[in-house]
């Protein structure tokens, strides 16, 4: 049988430590291929390159692995990785990631991490992207390396629903032992913004965005609870954006027939 | 009774034609505010800008109406509206667009314009984002600006459920008299990509990203379906990403117990 090929991004870009421990994941379950971003990529959601160009070049990141930086967002990288460097080779899965911080709740509409792996999950490719609690560059990984794997292979295995991708997310290394594992829904949460003005060298003013994460959701049937109770989260995604349990009572509202 | 206040915004940038046409079908309605990207900012999707600064400034792009250009994203625009323009002061509606081009099926996912709506969406704002299915820069919506009120002020009246927003495409002007409003959900479509490859004067590579839609959906109460048979097709959609649906098979897959 052939191994499975991989496909692996990520949105903090190629040099981060969160995607070399994926890589190293990966390798031991199957064939590895990495499109990753050339430079951080944060918060950039499901945005891709229209209007202006994209740079894809061959790097030499990973020890014996495949690998391209793309000057493009995470979603941008999955496409070049379908559409121009695989060709019509389909990836048996695509991981992104190890994000380095949370993509718990309301934080999954604004991840590149979980946009590339929705990205793929469009065109029927199993995917799965990780994150850990955890925004430091020089985050810890070590605890969630066999988990990268057993979800992984799991997923590998057992497919996954038409249209789905899971949304792992690690406690923090210091939170202590992990204590299994939870499928959750997206807690009710959201950012109050705070902008900080500053004047700039010339007396213009600029902004620096900043904020309070604010969680509105007191259920234990979420991924907010599950972190902060050392669980890991895994919350099903799909990128059908319809209110489907809406439309009936749009239809009334608006005096529609069926 | 005060009128109400409308925050406008959208994908294309303040000095588009789509804008301009909202903001004015808006003035009849109540107090307008815009807080609209400087440049365009098509495909953002739910982008915002972290690790960069973020510009702001007020400008007289129409006609006693107060607006703002910002150099972010679409949601960027509608954070810095929310926490830092209007402070405490919520608004009644969030409009965006006029969108040039369609916002149907999978390329709600990719849409800064449909993006700015679910921001808003998320603060309980009730949110519409509007788009012509005319891509070019002198699109018509002459045909479009009654129904641009009506369906304001329907939800102006009504409001929306909580964090819902509506996805409305209107057919382009060139298809002939509206049939009337289709309530639907997001076709089953998808972007096959195509790269362009160029060479730039230095003899290095690059890409244009194109590629042709593939519509997948043979039903006929998904928006594809609603636009081609020229009726006016309205989405709820919500920024909850969970598929609620797969959830028990899930924890049944990972053997974990409820």
């Amino acid at each position: 049988m052939n191994r499975p090929l991989i496909l692996v991004t990520n949105d903090d870009g190629i040099t981060s430590k969160g995607i070399n421990v994926l890589v190293e994941a990966m390798a031991n379950l199957g064939e590895v291929l990495v499109v990753a971003p050339d430079s951080p990529q944060s918060g950039m959601g499901h945005a891709i390159t229209v209007g202006n160009t994209l740079r894809l070049s061959e790097t030499k990141t990973f020890n014996g692995v495949t690998s391209y930086q793309c000057s493009g967002t995470p979603v941008d990288c999955v496409k070049l990785a379908k559409h121009y460097v695989l060709k019509d080779r389909k990836p048996d899965l695509l991981v992104s990631g190890v994000n380095h911080g949370p993509n718990t709740s309301i934080s999954v509409v604004y991840s590149g991490t979980m946009a590339a792996a929705l990205e793929a999950a469009i065109d029927d490719i199993p995917a799965i992207g990780f994150s850990v609690c955890d925004y430091s560059p020089s985050a810890k990984f070590e605890h969630v390396s066999d988990y990268l794997e057993q979800i992984s292979s799991h997923v590998l295995r057992s497919g996954l629903s038409q249209g789905i991708a899971l949304n792992v997310n690690f406690p923090a290394a210091s939170k202590g032992p992990i204590r299994g594992i939870k499928i959750c829904r997206q807690a009710n949460a959201r950012w109050k913004e705070a902008f900080d003005e500053r004047i700039d060298p010339y007396g213009e003013r600029y902004f620096w965005m900043a904020g309070d994460f604010i969680n509105l959701d007191k259920d234990l049937d979420n991924d907010i609870w599950a972190i902060s109770n050392n669980y890991i989260s895994v919350v099903p995604t799909q990128f059908d954006m319809t209110a489907h349990h809406i439309i009936q009572s749009l239809k009334k509202d608006f005096k529609l027939e069926d």
